[in-house]
């Protein structure tokens, strides 16, 4: 295994240190207990967004703390759940009078841990689940759907909307319509490899790929040959508008993620394919986000993300951002 | 050989059309000749940017197209210099009244296809070489020093210059000088694979790794057994220092940049392993840049950019831009 590591132990917050100090405008980063939190605390009042999860995904949750999306973000150790004591210090760092509002992707480790330091906290507070990847029900370490690259654009429209000072009960609403707006879908090439196994966390022939596969390197629906990009583009996107059920004329945002390992060439070839075949079933792209923003530390492969769009979501889409990984700007 | 490809002979074309289609607020992309410029000309005159290279480097150049940066480029297929009528139709598209500045990265090809070009075109014009790569003199596509991942500074410094509506000459001066105050030095685990030749560009054992090495896979300064990031570190940033030989108390850019295949967890990590070497020499971090952003397709790695700041540079660096790839905001 060769990978930029001194101690494997001491991985994550090597690297969280300097995550921390080279977006330090933005940013804080709490070490033991892990948690990265918004310099620059909002004046008024808001609901305060937190989210996280096993690292290994970035720049997804940490690289999305700051102006318009999260007020906090905690990164378990790579692939493994966050603690509670790291959700209850950052809901008592980030607590802004208007609640706490947990955003969680749907893996069973996370939404006990985030359960438990629900417990644990004072303040009001309810929870967002993200199950948005349609490849597979129950999986390695989920009951349900998993969640999966829609985190990123459900973080991002909740975030706007919190920073208008909407109600807790309003921006969890909201969260769960974005999420039951948004489906993914994806497909490795190889598999990541975790630095403390030291190996490929599955293998895979040159020939093949892991269609549907989980952002943990999870199976997927099935192991296929190995097919070009637009028949490859043509199945993701058939699952998840078999999901989606958009009608005639729906206006979507299209997002191609990458999963770390994929050159953005590639990125952008599957939107050229993706909007083929989009064009011909009569939806219209209205909002387009290309590049690596939910990963899987190296593995080779993408997925496609689709969220339905209406007023509401493309106006919270479409807001002022800045974090470290996404930013708006004219 | 797994690609996200359908044809080979289409590929840049096919990636080409999706990064236009998923940015169409920011660029326009012409094929046949190839090239990317802005969407929104300058409504005052302006010295007009135009970059290119060959492809698989992504973000650079087409990713920097935009408001405060280029206003064109020109990707040749990948790992190939453009031709020059790519850049004398993209001079003529967005001449602007004040002359043209090619900024070109130091490869034989590059230099030579450009200087045909710019024998092609009646407008005033002026080129900036980008030649930052400390590793080596002399290399397979190169005389003299390489232009690596440090054109992204020189491009993101001369964009903010140009949008003041300086002078040809002015770009162009500031441009060198940009260039002089700024060293680059990589290493690979892995090669990359170029689509056309369907196989790894060069071997490489599993213990091994090549220090030095070119943006297109080629030779470094030595093939070296594996070591841990603080080593590797130390030998990158020393031979970066030897070259721009900073004074006591220098503040500095410091640009980690990934090679395509390496996650975000480890270029973070190696920001902290540069910080810690360059604070003990008394070096000041005055400014920041983490990410993939000058990639070599899906070779793991990284190189190290230091930029030596001056009141100009760094004014320029801070400047607005709003590209695919870059973005400032606040």
């Amino acid at each position: 295994m060769k990978k930029f590591i001194n101690k494997i132990d001491d991985f994550l917050s090597e690297s969280l240190s300097g995550f921390g100090k080279a977006h330090h405008e933005i940013i804080n980063v709490n070490l033991n207990p892990d948690y990265i939190y918004r310099k620059n605390k909002p004046k008024t009042s808001k609901v305060s967004l937190i989210s996280g999860g096993g690292s290994g995904h970035e720049p997804l949750h940490g690289g999305f703390v700051g102006y318009g999306m999260l007020d906090a973000a905690c990164p378990g150790q790579v692939f493994s759940a966050p603690t509670p004591d790291q959700m209850q210090a950052a809901a008592e760092e980030v607590y802004n009078q208007k609640g706490i509002l947990f955003i969680v992707k749907n893996y069973s480790g996370d939404i006990m841990n985030f359960e438990m330091s629900a417990d644990m906290i004072d303040f009001e507070h309810s929870t967002v689940i993200v199950n948005d990847d349609v490849a597979v029900e129950d999986s390695t370490f989920t009951s349900g759907r998993r969640g999966v690259a829609g985190t990123v654009i459900v973080e991002k429209t909740i975030g706007s909307l919190a920073e208008e000072c909407a109600s807790l009960d309003e921006c969890k609403k909201f969260g769960d319509h974005v999420n039951k707006m948004t489906a993914s879908m994806g497909v490795a090439f190889t598999s990541c490899t975790v630095p403390t196994a030291g190996k490929p966390t599955f293998d895979i022939e040159a020939d093949e790929m892991e269609f549907g596969v989980g952002i943990h390197g999870e199976p997927g629906r099935k192991r296929e040959k190995f097919r070009n990009a637009n028949e490859i583009t043509t199945d993701l996107i058939g699952a998840i508008l078999e999901d989606l059920k958009p009608s005639n004329n729906q206006g979507v945002l299209l997002f191609i993620n990458g999963f770390g390992g994929t050159p953005l060439m590639e990125l952008y070839l599957l939107y050229n394919s993706a909007k083929n075949i989009l064009d011909k079933k009569n939806i219209r792209i209205e909002r387009s986000l290309v590049g690596n923003f939910t990963t899987s530390l190296d593995m080779a492969g993408a997925s496609f993300t689709i969220t339905k769009l209406d007023a509401e979501i493309k106006r919270h889409w479409d807001s002022p951002v800045y974090t470290a990984a996404l930013r708006s700007g004219t």
